[in-house]
């Protein structure tokens, strides 16, 4: 982690032979972000325009303190969808209002962000489990699929959850017409295919590798072309984006008033942590490959300050996109003058050229949403915790419909809920193993896996797991439950070799047992402390009650506990 | 654990030798229940005689499945302190009510605790942590002490948090008098004289140990009939218990209406909790002393079963007493039959000599709650968590002060989210050693802790906690740290001897690591890993994606990895 966060620290070390190779990932990043941001505020519930305002200043407020060099902050999925549940979940607010509404979000959940970071809660992003991030994912893109629908139908509708979204296409099934079903299946064919075949099919033909796997990921925005000019063409009736107001993004603060504020509360923090999350895991894989760490206080102020910037200028949040930040690494960009010339070229666009978009199909956009969202629906975890750990599995599952029937927010709080109870009931019943010696040498083994030997009076004990609060009565419990089985014990050997830890109601647990078993004439000795552990437990003043003693190895005190009938010692 | 729960299973075996023992120790328990069962139904704000009622009935309730043969289960001071707390927390409930409230209380409660055992949910009580018990039984100390100035200092008030009493108390000084505050010091002074040398006294007069000992713990009930003669004798102008209704406990079922035990939820829940854990502790205790182990849902079922007595039989919710139990030990009790009797005894005097107790006067029962529950507050657990772990000592704190000031049910569920939360906190930037060869030696240490030898192009690190979803990005970050101070790595070695577990996103995690170590061509190993969790990565599949290859020890590893300037491995 570095001591301070320094501005533009890339751009200090600024190699000249880097420009060319940013310059060409920049035209690669344009092509991503013209249907993206169109597609993603399209998703947000806002105007098309919201999205290339998003995709312009949020990037210099990602480059200024962000440590990772092609990630690539701008309109993505997640916070799109967080958007347009959080304003549907607003009731009674007029749909004019959801522009500063999103605004505000952005804004905020920034500004917590910035100060999260600030403050070093980067470790946050540890709180959320594989199993919780897969099935919130996954339940995410399965809703934002269906959000998808009307516009791929050609109708309209909105809804938050899966189920009012269902209903409401149902009711509008009479609307459907052919004219928008139809050119979204053809998009959607035409996307699927150049995403399976596009790259090989151009390396077969010749073209070297990269240009052709570039080609192939930056197909949808060609496809849409495609679609457009056919749609113009054969002047299908079906919905197209409409003229976009020219000019440069709107500077303004959204305050949405103090009500509203409080209520969006839950998404904003929802926002910060979830943009964050998925942020970070993205830098975390490019950073991997170039043999670099990122550190999660900077990425959080640095996509802080993205959202806050997204905000003031007329956006909704942003985050990281998966695919166009490998594009934008396959492209070869060296640092984040690529998406800072990426966003002069969108101005660019902005400004000179926003009338192309009037008439591109809403079906046409819709299906690469769908394209791209199929993509982040991975079951992998799910399978590999199905079989590994069988709990993981029903949060992934519980996390994946909270997201469908209730909401986002709900998903990530029972997630995140379940997945600590899970962990804690986990240490809660340790493994506890009665060990005796191999014939013949000095290691101590489980008497139930190993043909051992027993030392008559001593109860040797491994316990499996770190000492706290929710399993040292489970512990003591199954100590005394052995010892009635062995009436003739006169000393407990507790071998702690995997014991990183004891907790204070762990070491109180200690002392009641020590002075439990004392009382009955029965001396405690401890084997194989961890340094760490020893040093508090000596601090703790535990050794001078401790009836026995303790011992560096187990082999050790059975030397020492040796044919001790009655072992003398003072209470 | 016993696989099923025999009724009165302790009289099947029941020797006649220790029937003396039980009889003696059933006058004793008299002398106890009689002055608690009238000050803790005060304190619960209820008038005396539901005391009483509670005293006689629920022991049966417990008698019936209980495991511990010296429990005392009757009216108790956090039970009491927390009805009182509930009650008070319902706005507009006529006073009148507050009997049926409290059997009801008592009734679902103890409901709620029989379900819990009978689904073998006795686990629970370990997740209160010592500091949180510690501290809840603190707060909740000095809120009794609180509670009983009123009746010390001879005025009327009634509060559920320490700031309201304190406001009312300060409204109500003109109204106190000399009389009750005079009776008050003079109740206390010869208390707390009985309780720390009445005892010793006796056996320096030559009284046997046993005797005296009893003699001291009886002391209250002496004391308080002194008072109330000296009271009577001088006609002081104090408040009395006044006349009770003579006659056997009323069988009633407590329902009040829906909504007011919806209201009741959180309370309900809190007092099966608390008293459980409160009654299970002594109980174990208790049991230790015997060299028993007793049953967390036998206990759960024979205090829910005692709750349910206490309710249909206008009492209020019940628990075992520590200074009652001990008592009882001490008097020789063998079996819950000393309890029975007792209660016999309790009904005899409920019906024939109930009108003695109306010229006590509130002020020397106040007293006797001072005197009892002063012992409660124990600060040793906040001491040596002070010096153990400072986090501890703050939860110990933050949980005594919510109980002031805002309640006992918000400061159970305060101090149980808090420590989950620290120990999560604690777990989730583990230890790690990067290891090296202690020179002519197997063994491998901290290369910080020891001078010891590197093998060139190997990193090998022992991680000192299990693996899970908090803590395995701290890891895999740490591991690529040190991998860039070390660019001539070839291998990592991960030393896993500490790890107990491996969570599905901690072996996702390992999975990227070692992904990601791949691409830089460098090969991950593992060395040590325990029995259970090699078996469950085995199953995962992992073993066949990894790079390297699992040792049995760390020296075997390192042995295998010698000289290797570039391994050889296939991805």
């Amino acid at each position: 982690m570095e001591p301070s966060f320094k501005l533009l620290g890339w751009l200090r070390d600024y190699q000249r032979a880097d420009f060319s190779e940013d310059l060409i990932a920049s035209f690669t990043l344009v092509l991503f972000l013209v249907p993206q941001g169109l597609a993603y505020a399209l998703l947000a519930g806002l105007s098309p325009q919201a999205g290339l305002y998003a995709s312009i200043v949020p990037v210099v407020g990602y480059a200024l303190v962000g440590s990772s060099a092609a990630l690539s902050v701008g309109p993505a999925a997640l916070p799109s969808l967080m958007t347009t549940a959080a304003l549907a979940g607003l009731a009674q607010v007029p749909p004019a209002d959801y522009p500063v509404l999103a605004a505000a979000l952005a804004l905020f959940s920034g500004l917590v962000r910035v100060a999260l970071g600030a403050l070093r809660f980067g470790f946050i992003a540890n709180y959320l489990s594989a199993s919780v991030v897969g099935g919130f994912v996954t339940g995410s893109a399965l809703l934002i699929l269906l959000t998808q629908l009307p516009n791929l139908l050609g109708i309209d509708s909105h809804a938050a959850n899966a189920g009012a979204m269902i209903e409401r296409i149902w009711n509008a099934r009479r609307d459907i017409g052919w004219a928008a079903p139809a050119l979204s299946a053809a998009t959607l064919i035409a996307l699927f295919a150049c995403r399976a075949w596009l790259a090989t099919g151009l390396r077969r033909i010749g073209v070297p590798a990269r240009p052709a796997d570039l080609l192939g990921k930056a197909a949808p925005l060609f496809v849409i072309v495609i679609a457009a000019l056919a749609a113009n063409a054969a002047a299908l009736p079906v919905k197209v984006v409409g003229p976009l107001p020219p000019g440069l993004p709107p500077l303004a603060l959204p305050l949405p008033d103090t009500g509203l504020l409080v209520r969006l509360l839950p998404s904003i923090a929802a926002i910060a942590l979830i943009g964050f999350i998925d942020s970070y895991s993205i830098a975390q894989v490019l950073a991997m490959k170039r043999r670099e760490t990122v550190s999660p206080d900077r990425e959080l102020i640095a996509l802080g300050l993205a959202n806050v910037a997204s905000g003031v200028t007329g956006g909704f949040p942003v985050s990281a996109s998966f695919g166009r930040s490998a594009a934008n690494e396959l492209a070869g960009a060296r640092t984040q003058l690529a998406g800072l010339l990426a966003a002069v070229w969108m101005l660019v666009i902005l400004l000179v050229a926003v009338g192309l978009f009037a008439h591109l199909p809403l079906a046409a956009l819709s299906a690469t949403i769908v394209v791209a969202v199929v993509q982040l629906i991975d079951l992998s975890v799910l399978r590999l915790a199905w079989r590994y750990e069988r709990g993981d599995a029903w949060i992934f599952i519980a996390t994946a419909v909270t997201v469908l029937v209730a909401g986002v927010v709900d998903a990530v709080v029972l997630g995140v809920a379940l997945s600590l109870a899970l962990f804690v009931w986990r240490t809660s019943a340790p493994h506890l193993a009665e060990l005796g010696r191999v014939p013949g040498t000095e290691h101590y083994r489980n008497r139930l896996r190993y043909a051992v030997e027993m030392q008559p009076g001593v109860l040797a004990v491994r316990v499996d797991e770190s000492l706290y609060f929710a399993n040292i009565r489970f512990v003591s419990d199954a100590i005394v439950g052995l010892l009635r089985s062995r009436p003739d014990t006169r000393c407990v050997l507790l071998v702690l070799s995997a014991v990183n830890a004891v907790d204070v109601s762990a070491l109180q647990g200690l002392r009641d047992l020590n002075r439990g078993l004392a009382d009955q004439g029965i001396a405690l000795h401890l084997a194989e402390v961890k340094g760490p552990v020893m040093d508090r437990i000596k601090q703790s003043g535990f050794l001078a009650e401790l009836s026995g003693a303790v011992h560096l190895s187990t082999h050790a005190a059975m030397r020492a506990l040796e044919g001790e009938g009655v072992v003398d010692f003072v209470i």
